[in-house]
């Protein structure tokens, strides 16, 4: 059996085809505000430099965003908050494509409360090398 | 690290074994329309060429339903609105075959909102070559 | 591009390590009782004889619960309609073993409609061979 | 075709980014108490000895949590009991890495009653060896 302390899983190319931030809430905030997230996992001892690419249906992609997840870490990032080089815009069909310096495991997950009950959906992204 | 500029990811065939589009709905039309969703990526420099293939229960599969997902761009294509060769009936067992010339990602959604609160599901295709 | 007409994509083996069929409901039967179902596509030209192993988290497996998916059919599953050589009990966890003759997709997705509005998730079984 | 008695599938390690156990619920004890699960299955005759790793996203990993899932036997686990060396805190994000000395297959799931209906996802989880 391998051990926690050593691991390194993952990839270092993700892609979440899927995308859709809703622009309508119901419930408190933030916990309850619509959003997508993609959740990063970083086993290894090394930091992991992220960078993210937005593709859209009617224009070319955007990006780099770029970000760390720090070795031994998990960051649970919401799109929402993404700003530079621009925010995603709500309501609007989006895709994405997640690369680090070292492999990382990445899920993608939304809460929509839209509807006076939230619904979520979860899925491990696609990853590849 | 590769660069978003120059990514290629994916499978040229993809499985999507659940498919199932409730025939009503509850909410502002067409966001809360209940309906299913292959949400497609292209990550390449060339249009992609797919076709789809529609299986069902008890009689022959249907199609292709033929259409672009044009380069660096994504589609999220509503299984509702294919219309050529025959719309997808409602309330009935379905799967799907999507087969492409270049590789791309392929994430399942579905929206239900028969009940007066949406639930969703999503998950990564089943991804071949 | 390969060919609707003779492609056979999937695994000759899935496992479900998911498993609980709600024993209560809300809405119209049978499309709103909460269920379990293994949505298995076929794409191939030969049928699949499939036999399915349930396991628990306290006392043997039990199986081989035994069916056919026809050549180039999809068969959604309920999990709740098993009957031989049992059924399998109510708000039990278990899991299940799911092994082919030729390679199918196998997609696990629940309805629970325990609370007045419906739930649902989805995912592509894990597959081996 | 194998067969349900003999098969072993799965991986030894295995990743779930997404975790959060939201701290509020709705609805009946213990079923409706929100929660997030590690369905974990052994199809092999040994049992499997499973050690779990919980990584944050502002300090270091802690674990292992240590585990037995029987031969033949599922085990689902709500992440909620865990409770040495620590319990994990609600309503933060965490994620973690199951690594076992024989194959198993694992999915995760939540079920949120935060609000007035339940909602669920599920994803198998990341496999790597």
């Amino acid at each position: 059996m391998r051990n926690g302390e050593n691991a390194i899983v993952g990839h270092t190319r993700w892609a979440i085809a899927e995308g859709y931030i809703p622009s309508e809430s119901t419930g408190k905030k933030p916990e309850f505000t619509s959003h997508e997230t993609a959740c990063m996992l970083n086993t290894s001892h090394r930091d992991a430099h992220v960078r993210i690419t937005i593709f859209y249906s009617d224009r070319d992609p955007v990006g780099p965003y770029l970000l760390t997840v720090p070795a031994r870490r998990t960051l649970h990032l919401r799109f929402n908050k993404l700003s530079n080089p621009e925010p995603i815009p709500r309501d609007t069909d989006y895709a994405s494509l997640i690369e680090s310096d070292v492999p990382i495991v990445v899920q993608h997950t939304r809460l929509d409360s839209r509807q006076p009950a939230n619904a979520l959906l979860s899925t491990v992204a696609f990853g590849a090398d």
